[in-house]
């Protein structure tokens, strides 16, 4: 769980930016959904994906659960079913559906999870009207990031479902990219250090960016920007998926294991892909996306290079503001980068690290439900690091540790590259 | 392929008759979805399950592919995609979308599948209006009886869609069930016979029921009604699904493999059921339902007796009316036996036959993608006889043969017993 | 179970030539394993496939279990966890090892096997000098027959482990095939008829070929000989495999899951095979062999004809001699028709049938464990008649029912056409 | 790969020692299979196991292959077949048998083998007199080092195979172990320090220690010997296996879908357990083994601790002397502790580390075969550090990394506990 770092500060002030900040990041959900019809939104397309549908509701679900039930003395719980419907994995909190069949629940329907939204929103106006005391606020604010983080999944779950049409639907049709030359990739120094990782304590951040503590870097280089699509076709052209040297044993078995010949939503051999706009041309500037971590470590064998730990990424991210291509108003695809320098840190793709998911030394699982966030999920998955474009840039910072399984492909996740000194 | 019986008569009558026939038929399927959701009607709970929207889809592209496009000079394709998404196994007419990836369609939604049933439906209005030749009129008449199968695997699709929805949602509240003690078993004795089975060319009927042919029967008894709910909750009483001695091995081993402790819909142990009405308690007057060939032939085992013959089912239900509880205004659900003598050939429940599905003596594939409509599942499954609680009376008789794998449950597939004389 | 036909008969005599036919059933199945290692022995290399070793065992367990143990007071039991190990799929006689994983059973060694053979074979020949009642006479009858069983499918199955190995080994280097063209393919009609199918009672037969009884034929015409893999190689070079409309259903998905292109052991395109003396040039004129019921259902299709059902195949065989290339002495791989007529109906291939493995009308399982022999296996396969290059002589009636699931391939199994009248 | 730390050393000297080490390790094989019988040396009881008799041929070939090939001008190939049928996974070398079909290789025979065996130990020993460079002597040693792990694989992969017998058949009737009261657990605390971590180029060591490099620490205390089997079982009886609170997700999924209710050979609920004497009673006192990552984790998280890191572990190893219980004369069975101090680091049991097996900052994959050695495995395992009961001692070091997924169970693995401090 994470906790507030101003937790000192006085806490009607700071309801009043929760509250703002609560219609915010609530009615930016309803605007991502804007355009998408019933039926969109009850598919699962594979056990990973959960349905739009889910996502409105869970997320509304967490609110309900861990605030307005133990805070509202006079709460009205919406319809117990939603208790066990959407759960997604809180065994503390009581027994769930089973992930794989979230597709299946034709009802509640849309129409009624949008009720059920409305009501633990004005509810919540309610609460956080009244006043809260600071670990309640803490949880307002994980919740907030918690609903930013599945409006990321949302967009890519929604972009899995679309792909399994044949008739290509666009989830938006005024999704637009710039076109342009990426600069050409040159790198970035970095001398031994023993640095610090992990939250710096000036804002909200989850557990697993905690406890801040000390790592020792040996010297290492940075690319200055990902991998493009143009110098990942070379790789594909180089019949970089047909030699067995060039792969982790485990990524050449799933590769043969799922057919795989190229990125995820790649078609026609890479001359056009899947996006959230439908099919297009691929941008050869723009930054590779759609790879699994097998991929991405394959590339950076094949290019001389390697995946940097996420220690020396956070380290070189250390200073740099948040600023990028998002969610926020932009094309919801990566885009060529435009400056020189160490450029695209944040946001376009999310970037594999070389670095397993696991807790920082000292690491302790917080009390009670919350205590499920994070740190059950530390096992068998790799870290990505500095968002993509359709995360939310009031969601990110250098210490954000995302994460998937490696063979994962449906997130926008890329590469950038890495070498010793 | 099927061949009017009446290919002779004045084709101007037949139309006629036909066009009204066809308007009855559509409606009916608008009839069965009117109370579900668009979500409802987009979700695939197995691959064996198509959803509702797919059903109104693919039973409007047989009238296009097989009538509009061929007879209509200037007939304009609703969609050309729909030929790739609604087709369903005509290999003859071209590729087509994964039968395990129906329910991943979002789009075209419900209403737009809506309005291509509408387009269909005018332009069909329109060929009808026309006249036809024999030959069309057949096919139009093999459409009304596949949209007719289709309406019954849409209400035991939509069954069990909904009854993985731990809500215990409905289908339609007003179904209600007359109760009422089923009358004692009885056997009703027939002398050997050289019979003729099949189609005997009065009407309607699918290939499959032709040609009519010569088979000879020993002698045999025929169990008055069906097994009911009661006489089944007997053997599972007494430990039938522990003695392995009762059952057919590959049967023995799917209660293994799949957990099987009781007919499909059976909950708490046989007390309560799930219906298209929701959750309720079991009618033990009621014919047993929801059961696998492997559990009808096991209880027959466990009784002394065992399953019909088709050929013994059809020489029995000759002469006999098609009456009794169907679709058409029934409660949707199996009822209890009210008449003596041999009752409840027609309705309730189809009835497994100890026939594995095959081609009779002389059967010949038509010419043509029809050709596919029967002739290549004639492998592997079992032939169900009579009709159940969501068949059509006007589309069942005594000749017709329904078939399944032997595991199948989903549909409402009943027992009921034989035995030698 | 079987009956002897011959119960009548003085028990004596009987016995005499039980005792001498003991000997020789008994002692081939030893001539079998000559040339085996242990480790040829132990491996099982498909659930289906049963290691030799297994069968060694398991052929002594059924006179240990079935006569030795009732029978003689005083016998002692060679090893209590046989029992266990190799019991088949007797469950009214205990649990038993599970099928899958009999190539796991190390110990006993091959050796320890073999002096259980002794073993029993001392005390069945000291039970057998005492003399027996029919009844017991009976089950040694069933013994040797259920070994002769195991004799053929201890080939079938060696050649299927020897067929993994890359080194291409050879079971028994001096099998040898007879060259020669066959003669044309011709047809041979046979009227309608009410005839008489199954046993006559005039020897040894299993309970599946009981009771005899009447079964109504139309007229049919019968191929004079099996197809040849010239035959079968121009359906392939025809495309057949490519071709939907050609099969059936489960047959075309069976296709893309096995990856199927030819019959099992045909390689480089059906140039070469791998034979029990390991690979060679395929013999044109012979026979083709290890086809599953979709492969010879689908080249049926293609040559415009079907598969015979097996009353049609066994009033054909009626009054023919079983004589023909069997086990006994023979080259151990199906050999090109010299024959002129009605030719190899047994011997050389089994040949498949369109009938679905049900049981007869009036059939009975037997009291007792022996009641486990054939009638559970009556559900999802299909039959097959006449016996191959591997199947005991003494073993085939033309009542013989063999079965297997339409998707095997591992037996010498074959194709006849026949077409209606 | 590996290259010796006495490069520098005079070669001759150190070919006699490298020959004198190669008949010591190679005869040991032969020492290991002596009670084994033909058939327990050709089984494979899951795809990770492999047969004894590829143990014996796989490390043959890898100096047939690595050394007598390149390096002997008139080396005559034993078996040409052998290059493909006894390649682990060396793509480099060539295309390879498929691993899970390695049971089904009756051909060659054991004995066939162990003439392989005897002939390649000629060859080398003509070599090694001969005197060899630097170079080559790295590759001998890591041929011995290659043999030494497949020697304690050889033991975990028998014990699989005769578990899985109903017989309880044993490896070697003379194990046998001390019993005795393991002294009480307590701590050992470490302060933070920035440590050397890898190998220190004293004597070989796989590529993978390589190279050292520093690792900053922060204080940690390690517990003085592994978890005992009483300690376990109070785990057990306290619901640990229903508790999913304690689980990594990973795991909790790994009990449900294997259905684990306790250490691998755990029997009876834990009284007995099956050891390569057979099944016996649990020893309490014992290290508990067989035990995966996620038992260890879940362990340690009720017990209020968690696992160390390798980096802990090798910096409390440094300066330890090792010492225990190994396959050289022990009694192939985990034993209790008797020293107090910081015992059992090596021997008895391997411990779970919480590192992911990742490569060292500044790794770089040797050229060639040996290449893939270690390299390509470096994701989705964890590390294991120490040693266990079937590992001979002069394999081991302080800086040795086992690694393994994170549910295997069948090698002795085993749990030390650690905390921060």
């Amino acid at each position: 769980m994470m906790t507030s770092g101003v937790a000192g500060a006085p806490a009607a002030d700071r309801t009043t930016e929760l509250r703002s900040r609560f219609e915010v990041v609530r009615s930016f959900t309803m605007e991502l959904v804007r355009d998408l019809g019933d039926e969109d939104c009850a598919v699962q397309s594979m056990p990973d994906v959960s349905p739009t549908k889910w996502h409105l509701a869970h997320t509304s679900w967490f609110f309900e659960n861990f605030l307005l039930q133990p805070e509202l003395d006079d709460y009205r719980v919406f319809d117990p079913a939603y208790g066990y419907l959407f759960n997604s994995y809180y065994n503390s909190v009581g027994s769930m559906h089973p992930r794989a069949q979230r597709g299946l629940i034709t009802r509640p329907s849309l129409s009624a999870v949008l009720d059920y939204r409305e009501h633990v929103d004005a509810q919540m106006a309610r609460l956080l009207d009244r006043g809260l005391p600071a670990e309640q606020q803490a949880l307002v604010e994980l919740g907030l990031n918690h609903e930013q983080q599945h409006q990321e999944l949302l967009l890519t779950d929604i972009k899995h479902v679309l792909s399994h049409n044949p008739t290509n639907p666009s989830y938006r049709t005024t999704v637009e990219a710039v076109r342009g030359a990426a600069p050409a990739l040159s790198w970035h120094r970095f001398d031994e250090a023993l640095v610090e990782i992990g939250d710096a304590g000036e804002g909200f951040a989850y557990d697993n960016e905690r406890p801040r503590h000390r790592h020792y870097l040996a010297g290492f280089e940075l690319a200055s920007r990902p991998v493009t699509n143009a110098e990942f076709r070379a790789f594909v052209d180089d019949g970089g998926y047909q030699d067995p040297l060039l792969w982790l044993s485990d990524g050449w078995e799933a590769l043969a294991r799922d057919g795989i010949r190229g990125p995820l939503y790649w078609r026609d051999g890479g001359d056009r892909e899947f996006t959230l706009a439908g099919e297009r041309d691929v941008d050869d500037h723009a930054p590779v996306a759609h790879v699994s971590y097998y991929e991405a470590d394959a590339y950076a064998r094949w290019a001389g290079a390697r995946l940097p730990t996420e220690f020396e990424w956070e380290h070189a991210a250390r200073g740099q503001a948040v600023e990028g291509n998002f969610v926020d108003g932009g094309p919801l695809q990566p885009q060529a980068a435009q400056a020189t320098g160490l450029a695209q840190q944040f946001g376009d793709v999310w970037e594999w690290t070389a670095s397993s998911y696991a807790p920082y030394p000292g690491f302790r699982v917080a009390e009670g439900a919350v205590g499920e966030y994070n740190g059950k999920f530390m096992c068998n998955q790799y870290v990505l690091r500095g968002g993509s474009c359709v995360s939310s840039a009031s969601h990110l910072r250098g210490s954000y540790r995302n994460f998937f399984y490696p063979d994962a492909r449906w997130q926008f996740s890329g590469i950038r590259l890495a070498k010793d000194s």
